[in-house]
């Protein structure tokens, strides 16, 4: 029951696309994330997957059409929904998504962290 | 798979400690609520209920010491765990709770929503 301050939480790394995992509710984790460049097309076959943007842009595309989210902007990806983030710039994303969900989903990349190797900050 | 945008939910009403929803995750609802003033002291038996704040500054009342987070600070409350949300100001919260979840727990006073009465917006 500590106070979880986000950014004291993003200045702890600098890598991007690798999900620091900073609190557990109701089995699901929440993480954050820096985003920059793409990264691969994938689904998760189970699960949903929240996106909120704390900074920067994120544009998650679809296979018809892309959504941008700013500072303040959500969205939910139904499990199954295949998706391929993209960041232009730095931006800085809070996720939330069950215990159980693989970072790219049905797809193995050099861009995969397994659950095991995502840690908490 | 719309872009939600919590600022302009957030213009869409005005009382205090009535959470409405905006989206769904896993089971899981996400509700933005204004607080100013108290709310009864309440447990939620069966469910962990995170907080984030978004403009203001939340107290989490607990039995041994009161937590405070400004913009940009989450804490998770474990099931179980008596605690009274406080607030000086107008403040802006997100909520992420099963949707069995019952708004004030264990508790019924004039404050409480029932689940059926919480609306999405």
């Amino acid at each position: 029951m500590e106070c979880i301050n986000l950014a004291e939480k993003f200045d702890l790394f600098g890598e991007y696309w690798t999900p620091k995992i900073v609190a557990e509710s109701n089995g699901q984790l929440v993480k954050i994330a820096k985003g920059l460049g793409e990264i691969v097309w994938h689904a998760h076959e189970q699960e949903d997957e929240l996106f909120l943007v704390l900074k920067g842009t994120l544009i998650i595309r679809f296979r018809d059409r892309d959504v941008s989210l700013g500072p303040g902007e959500m969205l939910v990806v139904p499990k199954g929904v295949e998706h391929a983030p993209y960041a232009q710039e730095e931006t800085h994303i809070l996720l939330i998504e069950p215990r159980s969900t693989a970072h790219t989903g049905d797809v193995s990349s050099d861009q995969t962290v397994a659950l095991e190797d995502q840690e908490w900050i």
